[in-house]
């Protein structure tokens, strides 16, 4: 049995189970800038974890995280998050992607929570914080939209 | 002499010399998920090109790049592209990034251009267009805001 995104039974039990971990070792690109997740000691839902890497450095004089690192990070959170969070096994496809930098991002730990703002029929809306130090002084937010595609259809 | 973004003498010169691979030099990120410019063979300005990586895959079944990297792409291309054509050496910071993605990415040679719709004193305004077999066809579209600062200034 190939297990995958599009494996329903897969996709099912992962979920049921909490396990973004399985999810996040299918996107290596994730793996490679250092994301990972938990569940979130203080709330429901996961909390996001993206380490400091020197790799994901945009400018070396800061020196300060890429801002495209930033936004590959909250749009990794929103889709993972957005899989656990819908009523029913969902494949979410991103639509758009608009993101706020409030801060510059230094190469420490960054974390990030999502909100599931709707989930309709055929349309997933996110909104991500983002932070370093404290989470009420957010580097980023963002907003997504995804189409929810059906994982049995391959 | 510390060579880099704040040092005046440096920044003028690769700018006239069109030296933007000095720039990506200093951008380990861009230089990660493999970014490379050079002068437009159609046109002013520069034409951008991302690197076919399995690394920068989001999704081992399409295959498909993930779309964080290429929102990095795009908000790298918007940077370099509006240091080269803003009118005096600036250094810009971004502000927000907004980016539609029309069509899956897949794992071949990437393009974007770059349009600078506004150069205002503090604020740039950049739209960029991303694409894979013609230009015709964008997998992606972003617009971006930076704030244009002294390079002088420290």
């Amino acid at each position: 049995m190939r297990e995958g995104f599009h494996d329903l039974e897969w996709l099912a039990r992962t979920r049921a189970e909490g396990d973004v971990q399985a999810w996040l070792s299918l996107i290596p690109y994730a793996r490679r800038i250092g994301v990972t997740a938990q569940a979130d000691p203080d709330g429901e839902g996961l909390l996001f974890r993206l380490d400091p890497r020197e790799e994901n450095v945009g400018n070396v004089l800061l020196p300060a995280l890429h801002g495209g690192v930033v936004a590959a990070f909250m749009e990794t959170a929103a889709t993972l998050d957005l899989m656990l969070a819908a009523r029913e096994p969902r494949l979410p496809r991103i639509v758009d992607l608009s993101i706020d930098y409030l801060r510059t991002a230094r190469v420490v730990p960054t974390l990030a929570r999502c909100t599931l703002l709707r989930e309709g029929r055929r349309l997933g809306n996110v909104q991500v914080s983002s932070w370093q130090e404290r989470e009420g002084v957010p580097i980023a937010t963002a907003r997504l939209h995804f189409v929810l595609g059906d994982p049995s259809a391959s």
